[in-house]
């Protein structure tokens, strides 16, 4: 097995929240691309390679003005297209005045990028995820972070969740002594892999009791899906033991959250890691989503330590063998997702 | 046009300010050379290789002593030409103990070195500017910057100086609405170009108002010439509008500045940046020139961020296409000019 | 003369001192090699590579439990030969689950590993060093440096004292004026070289002055013998004028201090340097191995930067010659041994 992944350029991609493009232009990598990202003054968004044509100066180094993006070396300006709409002090815009621009989707507080062939680019593609936009129902908080390691990597550690009695275990890990108690039923699917992951009649961890009062043992589950190349979504949560909760987690007030994890390749060896956290069992609650929000956020770090070492210690020899264990099925399901869409997209290109 | 210009090194280059060589001996990469200067006990300047011919031990350091330059490893000294002069502990002086010296003058406050073939050096191919060199007459300050960028990359900004209403635009800059003003008269020279560039019955900027107390509209302008490979001497300055600037702005006590700046190579990618402004207006005002700086250095940060940015995307990808606008004429000469030097030396050594 | 030495493999290195082996893991690169070296609970030291065989996680980051290294990802524990003892979660533990363990020996205060071919490994090739082991009489104080260079520049730099009056003259170094008086002997040795440099009739420095309370000349001398690859020996001290130190050096309570150093390659560019320092002329006193250690450490500081910049300066161009001096006579020697034990554990191998 390979243990890094090529980049698949076919894909839609987060690229940003919709909120970090506000009214200054934002320089962003994506797979290997320099990018500046800007919202015009019609809030449209644009995401244009960060490279003004005429003296190669950075345009996120410029300012948003009234037709587009003003570059700060000369005053060219661009529109979200790349196309020039001001020439300063010359006469004429020649056709060659443009910058590449590639096709976005501003959607449920995200914005997807399209880096590969424009005309493959479907809008139908894109990952839906309703939990970002029911207002009130589904209070969420979201991050990015910056991580410096290939992005599948990300997709292995949220595929193996035995992880947590390890590297979460001064957080939100559950104590390895749980691990006799798990039930895995991993099926894969069309672009990618489903688990179902149950532990049954087990002390509910400091987290859970903290949102919920749990004076019993509860049943947890956690519920997974990978969309290849690049998102996972998540649900989770616990109900007392004798609700029955492998039936009844659906019901409305069970301790559960809806988490969304996208990991945007920035080069082969580090990616921007785009998550959120919606809650599902104290929706009225102003403070409930940033209680939760400030649970899990810390876990994220110890996740990057680790990912980071990964990376370096597979940089050193990408060659070496690694072993598989039985735990790691739905993670070589993910990774036989990635490697299906890689040889699809090439075959469309061809096409 | 290729972006980045090759390294000339049958040319004489500012190496330092005459000042900045005192009793220590300075370490300095030109054309990707790792040089030592040194100022001697008679006040001559050496410019050697920074490597003991011993064991490569660094000769900057070292320490001055009545010899040369000691080393600071086992204490061989070596004078300005690199011939050792002191083995301490040993009984001979070997043919073999010497370090690789460059031919150098100093003049004008300037340190000028030759980092090519030593028989080819001209003293008189070295630029002139005598407003260092008369005293209180033209009062001056001066600087010197490290900055990431192909020494071109400096030459091509103050060749188009469109660039003060963005780069500069919260410092000297004047309004982007003055472009249509603008008059510009280039013309290509042996070895570079030379432009004025007019802009009649316009409002004086804040720093001229700060020097002279103009209460109209002035005639500014701005006579440039390009000396290839690395210099530019600079003009500029500003009259009352009726004043006839055109005619009279040689007149004593009109507002002008004298500037010089020298882009040294340090490498392909880096370069050492010489800058000096000489105060025409209060040439009797000890405090004047001091003013003037203080006015004139932060605009030089602006550049840097600029072109450390500009070099960075360049070499991302040296090779994809750059437009030219009107305005690149002066920047095309000049480019022009570099590379007929080039052409012009590599003649030279061939014969 | 090549200036860098290749690594060899197969030779044993100091690669901790024991002390450094406490509870907690600790990551090192040893010859190119990413290891981790911990004390299990039964006090055996392993040392390992650094890398998970599951899913290349950093062992060091992981957790010394009751059987071995447990990895930080996903509780994998591998005990000091590298076998897996604890695959959480899972029936089975199979052959495959094992990282490479390399062959060491604790003795002397030191850990010493063997990097290459372990059926090579003779336990008793590695230097004997008694002054760590006999407790009080021999009180000593230590210390480890990571030193970006190749480690055979640290043995060039011993074996040429004469650098003391130079890197060293605002510390331990004696004057240049000395040079004139310094005797040296010479020796090469089977695998390596030996000499003994005196100085007599000479002022003590304040070190020996600190230590000693001399009041008239002393006679010098440093005793050195350097064994490939990377161990050298030191016993250096003084007696007062006319108390015959060529002969009676041995002498109890004579000014003398016994250290030891070795160079560990990391990398072909940078190392590992452990010294210590033992006091051999005022053995009962409980502070006086601190204070000896208080005058001596100051110094490697010095050597430290010389020894970096040399590196720097020599990685710029290795190719070019450097030249041997008279004072270069031991350091030849060295590099002579060393290049003697390359071949010969070339030779080895294929045997």
């Amino acid at each position: 097995m390979q243990h890094f992944e090529p980049l698949i350029e076919n894909a839609w991609y987060v690229a940003a929240w919709s909120s970090e493009l506000r009214d200054k232009p934002l320089a962003r990598q994506i797979l290997n691309q320099n990018v500046v990202l800007f919202r015009d003054s019609f809030g449209r968004v644009g995401v244009l390679e960060d490279r003004c044509c005429h003296r190669a100066a950075p345009l996120a180094q410029g300012e948003v003005v009234a037709g587009g993006l003003q570059c700060g070396y000369h005053g060219m300006t661009f529109d979200v297209d790349g196309q020039c709409v001001a020439n300063p002090g010359e006469p004429n815009i020649s056709s060659k005045m443009k910058v590449q621009s590639f096709p976005i989707i501003e959607r449920q507080n995200f914005v997807w990028v399209w880096m590969g062939e424009p005309s493959l680019a479907e809008e139908n593609d894109i990952v839906d995820f309703p939990f970002h936009k029911q207002g009130e129902e589904w209070p969420f908080q979201f991050e990015r972070y910056h991580i410096g390691c290939n992005y599948m990597l990300i997709i292995d550690n949220l595929m193996d969740l035995s992880h947590l009695a390890y590297v979460h275990r001064r957080t939100i890990g559950d104590s390895a002594s749980n691990h006799a108690k798990v039930e895995m039923n991993v099926e894969p699917t069309e672009n990618g892999v489903k688990f179902l992951r149950w532990i049954l009649d087990t002390p509910p961890p400091p987290t859970f009791v903290k949102a919920m009062g749990f004076k019993t043992n509860v049943d947890r589950w956690s519920d997974f899906e990978y969309l290849a190349p690049s998102s996972v979504l998540q649900w989770a949560g616990g109900l007392e033991v004798g609700r029955n909760a492998q039936k009844n987690r659906h019901q409305k007030g069970a301790y559960s959250m809806r988490m969304f994890h996208a990991a945007t390749p920035e080069t082969e060896h580090s990616c921007h890691y785009f998550w959120s956290v919606a809650n599902g069992y104290r929706q009225d609650d102003p403070h409930a989503a940033t209680e939760l929000y400030n649970e899990i956020a810390p876990t994220f770090d110890e996740d990057v330590k680790m990912l980071e070492a990964q990376q370096r210690i597979l940089e050193r020899d990408p060659s070496q063998a690694l072993i598989l264990r039985q735990q790691d099925e739905a993670l070589s399901f993910a990774r036989k997702a990635i490697r299906n869409l890689a040889n699809k997209t090439v075959l469309n290109t061809l096409n």
